[in-house]
Parts: structure tokens; C-alpha cells; sequence
């Protein structure tokens, strides 16, 4: 499970690099599909991982702020920076005796979903992936090769 | 590690699905970023999860037909069953002593490179995500709704 994590905050860091490399209005600029707008999607990635974990599993008080209160790559970073290290050490101590553990989300409905803490964990990561998939696009209509996606030759292996 | 390729599976179809919904053209039209077009970009996401794991990891002489051969939605769909069946019970059988076995992957320049077992088959599920996001953006290029890329939801965690 870890390994899946370190993957997508590795690529994640790539691309706020990526990021730092192009101009602001492109960043903002409204596009075909997903969230629509590179930046907004980063910060999204960054929300939801913490909303899930943060607030779902670990059913802490925690406050998410709204995308224009940190409207700049840089406050998304200090954004994800700060979710990260409230978050890791729970990935970090995940064993798979947590896989069957229920957490229940309210949905937007009011009704109650129960959730096993390993499907919620694999959702995350699968979300994150998926997104970044639309930056690789979107990147490419900017003209800028994206960030490699791939998983081997990371290093995320390496002993 | 089975849940991941069994949501990828599963969102694979849906895909398939979706195709069948769409105007050839539009399967076959140029679109910028990965592989530049759908039906090819789903082709591919077969030939590299089989690849990997049955030429790769189990070391089987296997074949992969060029996308010109089987350039169709039927014929593509076709592929992504026959080689589901071939390694599908790789997959099943899946084990975390399996994580630290060494495969040997000869690169495009002639090289040996080693890698994990847990490392190959991360990269397969990563990549089949990565690239289904791009098909999501070009699906709303077309004007038609994605399939949901959401994993919670999917029934994969019934009992």
C-alpha cells in the first residue's frame, strides 16, 4: 500500500516542479475535462487524499480551505506539505489488519455509506493517478513534455 | 493488490462500453498528449499488462499482435479477453512472497535491468490509471460524459 503512496507523492512534487516552470495563466486556464484548470486539480488531489484519510478514517476535526484562499502554487504546495505530514504517518502504519476496518461517510445525501478502510485507501490512490492523467494532456496542449508517469525507475524499490 | 487490478478490469469495460456508444472516427481521431488516439490508448493498456506479467515476470513466449492487426473496438476487446484469461490467475495467485522475486527486463538499448515482482505489478496498475485519465479528458472532447473513475462505489469490497 505504501509504495503506491511514495509513487503519487513523488509525482506529485514532479509536477508542482513542472508547475513552477510555466506561467501562471496557463496553470489557471480553463480546459476539457476533469476539474478543468491544471492548478485547481492539484489542489483537489491534495484535498481529497486528506479529506479521506484525515477526516474519513481517522474521523479528526479537520479543515479543508477553499481552493481562492490558496489560489497560487505555492499555497498549494504549503497546501500538500502540510496535509502530507499529518497523513504519512498513517500510511506509514498501515498493516493489513486495517484492510476490513468500516469508516462511515456522510454523503452529500445525508446517508450513511460504510466503507472498508482498504477500499477507501485504494480509492485514493487510484484518484490521484487518474487525475494526473489529465494533467498529462492538458500538458502536452501547453506544448511542455508532462512528467513521467512511470512507476519503475523511481527508485521506490531501491534497498 | 488484486482489488486494483480488478477495479482496472472493471473500469476497462466500462470503457469498452463506452466505445461502443461512439463513432469509430472519433475512436481513430488524433488527440493530443499519450498515445494521441482512444482506441490504440486502450489496445495498449492490454499489451503492457500482459507484457509485463506474463512475458515479463512469467517469462512466457508470448505474442503481441501489432495495433494494425486488430484495429478495431470488437477485435481490441477480443485481445484485452484473451490475455485477461492468461493472466488473470497470475494475478489470483498473488502473494506478498512474490513481492521481492527478481524479474530481468532487456531494455530497448540491450540492457539488463532487475526489478521486484511488487515493482512490476504496481507499474502495471499505475499505468493503466494513468492513462484511462487521459481518455477522460478526450471523452468530454467528444461532448460525452467519462466513465466514473471512482473506485468506492464499485462493489469491489462486497462480501
Amino acid at each position: 500500500m505504501q509504495k503506491l503512496f511514495e509513487y503519487n507523492w513523488q509525482v506529485r512534487q514532479d509536477w508542482f516542479n513542472w508547475c513552477s516552470g510555466v506561467d501562471r495563466d496557463e496553470l489557471m486556464k480553463p480546459r476539457t475535462g476533469g476539474l478543468g484548470y491544471i492548478l485547481p486539480t492539484l489542489y483537489h488531489i491534495v484535498a481529497v487524499e486528506y479529506g479521506w484519510i484525515c477526516g474519513g478514517i481517522q474521523e479528526r476535526v479537520i479543515e479543508i480551505p477553499a481552493f481562492g484562499e490558496i489560489a497560487s502554487l505555492e499555497l498549494v504546495q504549503d497546501f500538500s506539505a502540510r496535509c502530507h505530514a499529518e497523513l504519512a504517518p498513517f500510511v506509514y502504519g498501515w498493516s493489513d489488519e486495517l484492510e476490513d476496518r468500516i469508516m462511515v461517510d456522510i454523503t452529500d445525501e445525508g446517508e450513511r455509506e460504510p466503507h472498508p478502510y482498504g477500499e477507501v485507501m485504494r480509492h485514493v490512490i487510484a484518484h490521484e493517478i487518474h487525475h494526473i492523467g489529465q494533467l498529462s494532456v492538458w500538458a502536452r496542449e501547453i506544448g511542455k513534455p508532462p512528467v513521467t508517469a512511470n512507476l519503475i525507475g523511481r527508485g521506490l524499490f531501491d534497498k
